[in-house]
């Protein structure tokens, strides 16, 4: 691992790395927030999934989930999205290819060789972090937007027991039954929506999946509520399977992150709570 | 005034606008804040000037100050550092020519015609945002980060009473004796000193000019610290002149906008205090 940058900010240390992922076969660049503590403590992580078009620089320059990160004693982890760079596949559109990985492992050619993502928020990086961090796996939150609301939701809902709290940021609650996640998962992973079932988290709650509550803010003002979001298929779900979901309709706010920003911190508390009980 | 965008956040609306300057002979594009408030109700204002190679975004972008001015009750103010565009004068240099006007009126050829911002800062902004945000401009205070905590600091000192509050982070405090100041106002003012003094502020301190307090944050571990900013040259001007001066060195923090938006919440309470007395 190779370190790219390190700043103090609010008492902490802002880290951006890069190391060669074997699950990718690229170098993956992310970012880490370390906040102030005892030497030798191990501290529970909170992941940050980022949406389409974004890398880790997006939520690292504007998320401002840094201070709540210092007062919580949270180490904030982000991402990049996709694989990336010249020999990587890639498509023209902004919502496919680099910068739109979707937290799958592609099955389909040319995105099999480089987009598992699966595997690398899954398995790589998590032992990356283990090894190089003061961080304790054991106590683990995971929360993302859009794009990466999805990936959250689909993570912690295959991993059962790995995280203690799940929330999202306007997440893609039904890719199977919406244009982004149509387009994605069919290539991605092919035809055969059966496949789709694992990357979505609706699908997943309905096949008997489970996390423990949720966590969901949504802004009424987004233009991608009602195509592409559809919380209110995440409520139907999490009804039938009486899994607890508070989902916060947030009351002018569209899907940038300025809408992110203001609510983050709360999550980063949110999450303190129960990473820290 | 034309609105380039507005969004939703921590309560209020963060936009950002375009207007024609007859100050610079330019667009000139600037964000503002306004915080939730009741209808009617006008509100202090704290003004953040930018530094070297910035435009209002960067601040916008990186200065985690929203959550702060909705909670204070502040309107921010984050104007662009210089006249931009074709036909506007440039030095291929970061820190000459357009992003890096000083916040003074240039008297040399080629800049004179556009590059006017102590007029742009000090007069001309004052009265669009008077004019179209809720602002109570018997209340305001200002503040801003390295070429703009200079352009703070002068500002307030040549417009005794208008600032109940001024603040900065690492400002170049004595342009006059270090390079990135020599450099720029021997280019926009000529080789007479003497028409320096009013764009420095431990200059414009020990010429008589006064302001009731100061509070400064400067990263013990920030590259320009012992060349560029010398903040030890302000605490001599200050004791001087009998100006209570806060100046913090804080330990570990550089010059990035890590270090601003670590004590950027804290300066804004800081100023609402005062603001709001």
């Amino acid at each position: 691992m190779e370190t790219l940058s390190t700043h103090k900010a609010h008492g902490g240390v802002q880290g951006v790395y890069r190391h060669a992922s074997a699950a990718t076969g690229t170098d993956m660049i992310f970012s880490v927030y370390v906040p102030p503590h005892a030497a030798g403590a191990k501290l529970p992580v909170l992941w940050y999934l980022s949406g389409l078009t974004c890398t880790h620089a997006n939520v690292t320059d504007k998320g401002e989930y840094r201070r709540a990160c210092a007062e919580q004693g949270v180490i904030f982890v982000a991402p990049d999205t996709s694989p990336r760079g010249e020999g990587v596949p890639d498509d023209e559109a902004y919502d496919f290819g680099q910068g739109a990985g979707f937290y799958v492992d592609a099955t389909e050619a040319p995105w099999t060789s480089h987009f598992q993502m699966r595997d690398y928020i899954e398995r790589e990086l998590p032992e990356l972090i283990a090894a190089e961090f003061p961080a304790d796996l054991a106590r683990q939150g995971i929360t993302g937007h859009s794009m990466g609301g999805h990936g959250a939701l689909t993570v912690a809902l295959r991993n059962p027991g790995r995280f203690r709290s799940v929330s999202a940021f306007a997440p893609i609650v039904a890719p199977s039954v919406v244009p982004w996640g149509e387009k994605a998962l069919a290539g991605y992973l092919g035809t055969d929506r059966a496949a789709w079932r694992r990357y979505d988290a609706c699908a997943l709650i309905l096949d008997g999946a489970r996390v423990p509550e949720l966590l969901v803010d949504v802004g009424d003002a987004d233009p991608f509520l009602h195509e592409q979001l559809r919380p209110e298929l995440l409520q139907a779900a999490c009804d039938a399977a009486h899994i607890p979901l508070t989902l916060r309709l947030q009351p002018g706010y569209d899907h940038s992150y300025y809408f992110v920003s203001s609510f983050l911190a709360d999550h980063v508390a949110w999450h303190a709570l129960r990473l820290k009980a």
